[in-house]
Parts: structure tokens; C-alpha cells; sequence
């Protein structure tokens, strides 16, 4: 059960989630060498993280594999390669999207597969297609968690309604999800009691999962925790679409169970993220996103920015203004 | 008077301070170009800005003129020959560190200085060398802060201890400073709640400067100014030592009251701030940084690292826990 507690407390309820490949697979298509996603895996354990989550599992009908990296469909062999019979205590995450993803012929019985848990996303108002796709993966043997996207977007009764839907499902978690890093602490913290109010209801737990837009990932989950939010996501060096993720390297410092550890993580950002940097793949906080999340808006218009080499951080004030008031 | 507040609410008793040349002048000596300081003088005019910083008034027996820019002195000419007689709804401050300033010579009568607020910079154990100071600031007819800094390493017995002290003086605003940025949001919310106690107790106010060590500089502002807290500093681009300060432009746009403006600050980054970090100068949030402010403690070994351009972080954290435990 999800506890609430302070800052020295050891919560056994938190689960750390490592979303490096998923969420940092959008600012390079995937295409990770394998030796970052072992070196990964193996710190991922060192550092007592409880979940690590590969990637997509993506419909190959929608989307061509030859446009992606691997991860972007995480084929279970694949996972395999990697994890072997994972005979660790961290377990193996995917994500699906609600309309992206062939979940009944990809998504195969838990017994034979390396994958522990499929995380459902989907937006407010496709909750029933997310629904179908969490009963079909419990049926399975997976875990699920349902992960509601753009929240600071979405209607505080709507919000409810939802939970109450998917409360009746077999889903183990509800997160919370700041696509547009847009929530301040404060409301972070509302929306983390409501969530966990509304899991404890049920028999489930909350999770979080925060962009950094207005510097706020860390802040926001760390706050949410305390009101009882028990899955907590971050990524290696922030690593994550736009603004990217709350900083895993920050979390396990924070977090007081002697089990978590950075020291593994640094190798990690020495070895691998440092130099996806260096070599040009863009993630990180930065004016265009900030200005996209204290408008509460999806970041696409700051991808292109940075993407373009921009520099005119004024000029895209004003057309972030014409477009979100045309 | 403090108020408390929350997310819709305008704050009456909020005053924005931009210490971007004072915190900034750290990373490059005070060598600024007139240019951007004139340019940021406007900016913080048109901004909404409450306060601007220009720099020390640091003692020139101590510190010889030639090893730094202007504003590590902040002769009232210089800063005369910026703002002319500054009429405008913004003041003008300086920072005088305990035991580093002539304040006896170079702090001139009010009534023949741009100057309106000077900020006393201490340790909690030189408290009675910042009340001499305070007494002589307010004698000669300006409005005063005081700013104990590294208040995460101090007791919170001798906290109220100083603060018992400092309410017999004629200070205006008592400031938490987080100078190693280790401070989380519940603990800045503490200590925000006893300095605007203890302030309320006196008749004064409270202020918070933060860094970002943890990505939390922001954070810990707003979360502080909800409890209360009525100056909060801030810095264009986050600029200054280290990890850098709450950037002003987070602070500008997450503010309700509409004096308060993000776009002319948005043209100093573009046209300054951004071309000093090309040039080589360095602030913001780094790895080294998240380790100093993770152990609580001076950011002296990662300024270091980041200076001899280092990369090797896992050999720095490895280092950063042989020194602190030596």
C-alpha cells in the first residue's frame, strides 16, 4: 500500500522506474547501440532501480521499422538479448500507446516473455480503448499501470471519472503525467493526493512521471511522493523528449532506503549520455521549452526551435503567442 | 507586511530582486560589458523587477581593483553613470560581505547614492560583525537585508538564536540562503515558515536565495513564497556561482501580478547571457554540482572540476567522498 512520509523515512512502497530508453528514445528515434543498453541494464541494478522500461511496443503497421531503432518496437527477443532470463530483482518495462500499438498479437502471454509490466498511455478521452488494452495484458500476466498524458490539460472531474473507470480494471497504478511540464509543486501535490485518494479507494497505487520544462521534474515528483505517490519516473541525465525527464541521478540521491545508489548512474552519464550529447542528439531544459510549459502547451513548437539551431529565443515568444491565441 | 498565498493570488508584499551582476559577477570576475548591464537595467525596469543588484561593495584593501570588474566595488559613480538618478520604480542594491567591507568609508550617506538597499552577507557566527554593519547601512538612511548564508548547515537553535538577535535591529528583511543548493522544498518550506514567524514576531520581512545544485532553485522559491516569504531572488538565466540561481525568467513567468514580465529578459538571454556562455564562461546545473549539493556541502571541489573541464564525474564523486569524510 502507498505510505505518505518525510524526509527521513524509508517508504517500501516506492517503486523507481528508469524510462531512459522510452522517454530518451524519442530524441533519437530509438537508435541506441547495445552496449549503452546493457551497460544500462546492469547499472539499473547496481543502483537498485525497480523497474527499467526499454521502450515502445509499437504496431508495425503504423509505424516501419526501418525508420526506428529497435526499442521503438522492443520485439521480445531483442529484450531477451539483453536481459537473458533477467533473474534480478528489477523488473522489465514497455509502454504501449492507446491506437499505436497491436496489443493482441504483440503483446504475447507473460510466461513467455522477459516483460513485466505494459504501461497503458493514453489520454483522457480514450480511457476505454485503454481499458480493453489493460484487461487483455492482465489477462496475460502482466502487470499494467495506466499513464494519463497532458493531465495539466485535463478537467479535475473528468480526472475523476477516470479513475473511477479504471479502478474497476485490473491496473495496478495510476500516473499521473505532466507531458507539457507544465504543473507547479502546489498542484502536484493536489493532484497526487487525488490520485492516491482515489488508488487507496481502489486497491491500487499512483505513480508520476514529470518533464522538466519549468526546472520543476525533481521538485514535482519528490513533492507528489510525499503525498503518497508511490512509482516514481526518471531518466539518466533527464534524457527525454523536449525539456526532458525528472533526473534519475537526482532521485536516487534524494531517496533515503540505503538500496538506491547514484555511484552506478555516473557511469552511465560519463560513458553513454554525455556523449549522445556531444554528438548532437538534443534533450534538456531550455527557454523554448519553458516558455511551452508555463503555457501550458505541448512542446512540439520548442522541438522545432532547438531542432532548426535557432537562437532567437525572443521572435519565438511572440509566435508561440500568436499560435496558442490563433 | 508577508502574506501567504496561493496560486491565483497577487502577492502586494513580493519583491523580485535580480542579483544576476552580484551572483553572475562570481563566474567572471565582475567583467561585464557596460552594455549588458545597461541593457539588463532596462530589461529589469520593463520586467517588473523590484530590486536589481549591481554588486559587492567589496573592501579595495582587501581586493585589488585590477583583478576584477567594477561591480565587485560598485563605486557610486559607476553605478551613477547606469541609472543617472535612477527615477524609476526599481531600486537599486548592493551586497556587503561581513568582514570584507570598508562600509565605514565606502558606503556613503544615503541621500549622495544611487544606492537604496544594502544586503549584508554573514555567516550565522559573525551575527554581531553584520549588526555593526546593519546599524551603519541604516544610520546613513538605507533600507537593509541580512543574508545568512549556508543556512543548510546551520543549527536551527542558533537560526533563532540570530534571528532573535537581528530583530533588535533596525534590518528590514531577514534571507534564507542556500548557498550549497542542498535545501529540499519541505525543508526550504520549514525554514520559510520560521523566518516569516520570526519576521511577523519583528516586524519584518522574509527573502530566499537559492541555487540550483538539485534543480531546485526554482522550487524552493515559489515553495518558500507560499509560506510566506516576500523577496525572492532571482538571476537572468540562472547566472551565477556554480550551479547558478532561480532563473528570473522562471520567477517572472510563474508570478500572477501582471507588473511582472518575461519578455524583455528573454532579449538579455538572447543577446547576452547566451553569448557569455559561448565565449566559455560557465554557470548552471552539472553533475559536480548535484554531488556538492547531494553532500551538503561548498560547491569549491565541483567549481574546480567544471573549470579544468574535467569529464570524468564518477572519479569526481569517488574524490568528493574522500574529501568530505577526511
Amino acid at each position: 500500500m502507498a505510505q505518505k512520509g518525510n524526509l527521513l523515512t524509508v517508504r517500501k512502497d516506492l517503486r523507481v522506474v528508469d524510462a531512459t530508453i522510452r522517454d530518451g528514445g524519442l530524441c533519437n528515434d530509438f537508435r541506441f547501440e547495445d552496449k549503452f543498453i546493457k551497460d544500462l541494464y546492469k547499472a539499473n541494478i547496481r543502483a537498485g532501480v525497480d523497474y527499467m522500461e526499454f521502450g515502445y511496443k509499437a504496431s508495425k503497421e503504423i509505424f516501419k521499422e526501418e525508420d526506428f531503432g529497435k526499442w521503438k518496437f522492443c520485439n521480445d527477443n531483442d529484450i531477451r538479448e539483453i536481459v537473458g532470463d533477467n533473474n534480478t530483482d528489477m523488473k522489465i518495462a514497455v509502454m504501449a500507446d492507446v491506437g499505436r500499438t497491436d496489443f493482441k498479437n504483440d503483446i504475447i502471454p507473460k510466461n513467455e516473455s522477459p516483460i513485466d509490466l505494459i504501461r497503458v498511455a493514453t489520454y483522457i478521452n480514450t480511457i476505454p480503448a485503454a481499458v480493453e488494452m489493460i484487461e487483455d495484458a492482465a489477462r496475460k500476466g502482466y502487470e499494467t499501470t495506466i499513464n494519463i498524458m497532458a493531465v495539466s490539460k485535463a478537467k479535475t472531474e473528468d480526472i475523476v471519472s477516470a479513475l473511477d473507470i479504471l479502478g474497476q480494471t485490473p491496473v495496478n497504478a495510476f500516473y499521473i503525467v505532466d507531458s507539457y511540464g507544465s504543473l507547479y509543486p502546489e498542484q502536484a501535490r493536489h493532484l497526487a493526493e487525488l490520485y492516491t485518494e482515489k488508488a487507496e479507494q481502489y486497491g491500487k497505487v499512483s505513480g508520476i512521471h514529470a518533464h522538466n520544462n519549468q526546472q520543476l521534474a525533481f521538485a514535482n515528483t519528490i513533492e507528489a511522493m510525499t503525498q503518497g505517490v508511490s512509482f516514481l519516473d526518471a531518466t539518466v541525465d533527464g534524457m527525454g523528449r523536449g525539456a526532458g525527464n525528472c533526473a534519475l541521478e537526482l532521485l536516487l540521491g534524494f531517496l533515503k532506503n540505503p538500496k538506491y545508489r547514484v555511484e552506478p548512474i555516473l557511469k552511465v552519464i560519463e560513458n553513454h549520455t554525455h556523449k549522445l550529447k556531444e554528438k548532437g542528439v538534443k534533450w534538456g531544459y531550455d527557454i523554448p521549452y519553458m516558455l511551452t510549459g508555463q503555457y501550458n502547451t505541448h512542446p512540439r513548437p520548442a522541438i522545432s526551435f532547438v531542432k532548426e539551431d535557432r537562437k532567437d529565443i525572443y521572435n519565438f515568444s511572440n509566435e508561440l503567442y500568436d499560435i496558442i491565441n490563433s
